[in-house]
């Protein structure tokens, strides 16, 4: 085992303009860690409910992922629901059910403590935190955000993000956290606040790595078929994050930085092509090489 | 000389986050001529009107410019305003005054016609054909097109493309020219249509050129201050025609067109630095080669 990822853990109801489903595994937690498990050891801690299906236990723990951490409480799993755009650039929130997951409170089994990696998906910047205190041996930490916590928690998340090694979020969160709308400005600012490296997540149009070494720019996969991209994301962060830990890199060399954010691209990538975690049941190492190689072909010049 | 293009010269008064110009030089066929002329000898084919003035005229004249085929019409020259959105994503058009543009009817001077390289800015597509058909010894034709002639004109349009070897447009462009929203698909159908080679341009996202070897991405630039977008599209299709066109390029080395497809991500950005096509008063090839060499380094991995 080498990573730990935090965060939920949920069924999803997602309508995109190639289909529906009404219910189905979700969370960052879930695509995070089932991205990163196809470079290193991972292990979760997040909380589900009564109706957690054994089957989707099953799926985590088929990819080797560590559920020790996983907590069964009294109660229904988060639920959320949402509806897509035509051109999915838009998600709108149909149904934001908390349940188990209002009362979670990350505890994290002894044999995690001492794991060199802890990715920290978006939950309350105080939990993060409580979970980053009860690592004892950490070498690097990467967490994401969002809009919500930048606004209503603003002092607590900035003394949480200054904790980490990799902040990776949206353009608009690095815009709203930096008050910058300029890009370049936001992260250097962002940079100021503590992260050594962030990592901008820009959708269909790929990504940008910010740090001392200056940036790095990763194109969007320009995919054949896009069905669903809930957890995109997360799986670029687990991807990202898992390549690293994958390598015992001490996340400061540059080109194991850059090769790291195609992989997060490519996990991104694949993340979209079925709903929900379902390309992840079928995805093979040598697919995942393959689509990273693309990536040099149509990036060279 | 080597490329002629065709296009409107206009007088532009523009509104941006970073401040406002009343009137300053403007028109699809100055940008593309301009940027094309650091790479290449250029000769343009428009119209002006009596209110056109002569320093104007210098500007272009000391980059090399033919203009032999700008032709002075009674009345004034083509007026457009407009105002940009706190992201400069969107523009919102004021005023658009077409002038002695209205009754443009491009003639080709005769030295004009031995020519290798044409390129077409955006105007009504019966035009851009009249010109394609007054040159004798075209190697490469080149021309952009907007959403009206999309709409309005499509069977003339496509009658226009068909004879071209690129055609570059904008990704809401190439969506509604094939009436397919996903990317790949819109440019195997943009493909089918006769231009050998698709350019997207994805405005501060960068472009993805299509062709016969497969597709090949650029990132935008990501600019420290982004002063007035206004001509970025154009300078982009004048660095990457005038590039090939420099080149001698017989527009079928895949290398060949991924280094166009930077060099006109190159001077799209710089035109982006300041009003209207002030950036070229002052920038150097030198300037240019060094942001290609930028480019090289932030994408590599």
């Amino acid at each position: 085992m080498s990573l730990v990822v935090v965060g939920s853990v949920a069924y999803d109801g997602v309508e995109t303009p190639a289909g529906s489903v009404e219910r189905m595994l979700g969370g960052a937690c879930t695509y995070i860690s089932l991205a990163a498990s196809f470079f290193t050891e991972v292990a979760i801690v997040g909380v589900v409910g009564d109706d957690f299906r054994s089957e989707d236990a099953q799926l985590l723990a088929g990819r080797g992922i560590d559920l020790a951490g996983l907590e069964h409480a009294p109660g229904k799993t988060f639920f959320y629901s949402c509806t897509y755009s035509a051109d999915m650039n838009e998600r709108t929130t149909l149904r934001t059910d908390l349940n188990v997951f209002a009362d979670f409170e990350p505890k994290l089994p002894e044999h995690y403590r001492r794991q060199p990696y802890l990715f920290l998906g978006n939950i309350q910047p105080a939990l993060q935190r409580s979970v980053r205190a009860q690592m004892t041996a950490v070498r690097a930490v990467g967490g994401d955000t969002m809009n919500y916590w930048i606004r209503e928690t603003r002092e607590e998340l900035l003394a949480t993000i200054k904790e980490w090694d990799f902040l990776l979020i949206n353009d608009s969160e690095a815009r709203q956290l930096s008050g910058h709308s300029d890009l370049r400005r936001a992260a250097a600012a962002i940079l100021e606040m503590g992260p050594r490296t962030l990592i901008v997540k820009r959708g269909e149009h790929g990504a940008v790595l910010f740090g001392p070494q200056g940036h790095f720019t990763a194109p969007g996969y320009l995919l054949e078929h896009l069905v669903d991209p809930t957890g995109a994301g997360d799986c670029f962060a687990g991807g990202f994050f898992g390549y690293l830990a994958g390598r015992r890199e001490a996340v400061e060399d540059p080109r194991e930085l850059r090769r790291a954010v195609i992989y997060g691209s490519v996990m991104g990538s694949f993340c979209c092509e079925q709903f929900g975690v379902d390309r992840f049941r079928t995805l093979t190492r040598a697919e995942i090489d393959g689509r990273f190689q693309e990536f040099r072909e149509f990036t060279g010049f």
